[in-house]
């Protein structure tokens, strides 16, 4: 079978309109991998964690999973015990039409939090939606978990492991409450590389803190956030060891893959015209780098004057003096893409100039923080703050 | 002399414009004590400290000053040597024209970062300004320290020490990036008592904390903030002394003109249209319950919501479970005024009611999140997150 969006061997995909979003779109949506995969997954930090979360948590437990439910327009979160048991009848109902067990089955819900979700309405459909499963439907399901998202998030890598053809699939959605430590994001990374649970674990864990957990849109984490990531070995390639060359070439794969979607949920901030991309560099440390970045990335004051097409210096420096970080105040040289605009802590040539000006036009800018204290360099991915900000979160109830 | 406003005896104040405000408007003014006062003073926590800082906080280190000097238009932040050059000249001239040593002038400045400070201009109408000092004058000053505010903000207090009238006045200014930690705001209290310099260090910066230091408006902390507190002893009243019936009075009344004023703060966020005060009760410690008020009033989210005059009890649950304190995540009852919204962790009753939808279209509004942990309670105030949030600060060059 041949798809217009090749996927990771075995993996099939569904989705249909459970009629849980007012708009009447797809809104359930289910992965199903031909065999057992080993899973792993990170869950939100939020000390207030929405149902689903606590079930999958559980199923994934055992390094293994085989399918995975997700509805949108409802959040099953803040609905105590009786959205724990409707969290566990979804998986249950998809477990007993794919003829697994309950327990090898990932739910995952987001939407409106404080509502009981209508699990009659997931029941009525998913008999219908874990037939349909095709191997070219990972689109449909990429738009079935959007909320206020503008567009799907998919991405994908394909590596040569041996002889033999190694994909990673990513699905992604996202795009208010975004922050560090899993933000209202949902991700499902799928490979049909064979890799142990527990190797898979690791990785995963590694690449999330370096990907998604640097996008941040508002400084708000959600309660629904989870990533996982599957591995069939349905590739037939042979398994992903530690320490191999094979390994290198699969974290990095497993990289790109993350961070292309990392992109696109910093794209897709809610109201967002812009992509910004704040690197600090020569930093003490890491840490300090990635807390430099981050102060920037998340001062309402900065993302606004990015809104408003003005390199603002001032606001720039009140940021960044703001981060938990060894800085030395007269030193820092700051770039704007390849613009110098701040030398040793002054403004430095004409902010106001063309260059600088038609940089600020972009879609997507990159603001270099040089702290000229050490080595040490991160990322973190942001957007403006726009009217339409304001408007998604004055109008909508999440 | 009798003044519309009465302000604490022997303090003089007067206003002038030197041109440094695009506008026109006012943007130089001074504080004259007639004899010399007790200080203390609390500045900014941020890295990047503006020029006048530094002056000023050698300026108070002996416990002493007679004179400020503070200009809008322009933080003097962020231009180096030359910067700190123009502080010192700054309270050089004010003290040559008012017959003081340079070390009794604190020094402030607010308004754009990254620009040279035009002193000439300053300098040209400073002898003026000397001259035209007047009890009476504390409006026209407190008008005159104004950037975005959108109004001036004055606050008082007469007590009776004795059988002396004390006054406790205060000026503040700030809307935009106000945060923990002296956030862009400056503040001057003075007052006729005599207390010593060491005990006026103790009660300001224990009464910041309780209540400037809990104003929160967009998370960002400001280069420039300041807050100095005068006692010139003008009153005639008994010195205040630690463990006095008289410092219990004295700390109260001060006290309460910080809290007005931080209420005022909070009113005049950039773009509010509602004043937020969110207090936790029921936490473990004051500090579990200031971080979740916190967490709570910093939430770009919640505070989108409440412009939008939506309940929104899924917001307010993920923004608590975001704060660094101890919860039990089933068990938080909250209260929009004294309307229960959630009760053990689930929507109770109508949150789109008649009730809690009057309560929202008010211009004050508190919420309260009990924790069901312990005893503690804190109480951070903040604003709500309008369109014009973004129209000011995407159009307005700070």
């Amino acid at each position: 079978m041949s798809c217009s969006y090749k996927s990771a061997k075995g993996f099939l995909f569904s989705a249909t309109k459970a009629g849980l979003k007012k708009s009447g779109n797809l809104d359930l949506a289910l992965i199903f991998s031909k065999s057992k995969a080993s899973a792993a997954a990170v869950f939100t930090k939020n000390a207030v964690k929405a149902a689903p979360i606590y079930i999958s948590m559980e199923n994934v437990k055992n390094g293994h999973c085989q399918a995975v439910i997700v509805n949108s327009g409802n959040a099953n979160a803040a609905t105590g015990e009786p959205g724990l048991e409707d969290a566990q009848k979804m998986a249950f109902y998809a477990a007993q039409c794919l003829n697994l067990d309950a327990s090898d089955v990932v739910v995952a819900s987001t939407g409106v939090i404080g509502e009981r979700l209508n699990i009659q309405k997931i029941k009525d459909v998913l008999p219908n939606l874990c037939h349909s499963v095709e191997e070219c439907k990972i689109d449909e399901f990429s738009r079935a978990i959007m909320t206020t998202d503008t567009f799907p998030k998919l991405a994908q890598r394909t590596i040569m492991l041996g002889e033999k053809e190694v994909i990673i699939s990513g699905v992604a959605k996202g795009s208010g409450m975004i922050m560090p430590n899993m933000a209202t994001m949902l991700g499902f990374i799928m490979t049909d590389a064979e890799v142990d649970h527990r190797y898979l674990n690791v990785i995963l864990k590694e690449r999330v803190s370096a990907t998604f957990n640097r996008v941040t849109v508002d400084g708000d984490t959600s309660t629904n956030d989870m990533v996982l990531l599957m591995a069939n070995g349905e590739s037939g390639a042979k398994k992903v060891l530690p320490d191999t060359h094979e390994a290198e070439l699969f974290c990095n794969a497993l990289h790109e893959v993350m961070y292309d979607l990392s992109v696109m949920l910093a794209k897709d901030g809610e109201g967002a015209t812009k992509l910004i991309k704040v690197i600090t560099k020569g930093a003490k440390s890491e840490s300090d780098a990635e807390n430099v970045s981050r102060a920037v990335a998340n001062s309402p004051l900065v993302k606004t004057a990015f809104f408003g097409e003005d390199a603002n210096v001032g606001r720039l420096m009140m940021a960044l003096g703001n981060a938990d970080a060894k800085i030395y105040p007269n030193e820092i040289d700051i770039y704007i893409n390849d613009i110098l605009i701040v030398k040793s802590s002054l403004v430095a040539g004409d902010v106001r100039g063309e260059n600088v000006t038609n940089a600020l036009k972009g879609k997507e800018i990159s603001v270099t923080v040089d702290l000229n204290v050490g080595q040490a360099m991160a990322e973190i991915l942001t957007c403006d703050f726009s009217y339409d900000y304001v408007k998604i979160n004055s109008e909508y109830t999440t």
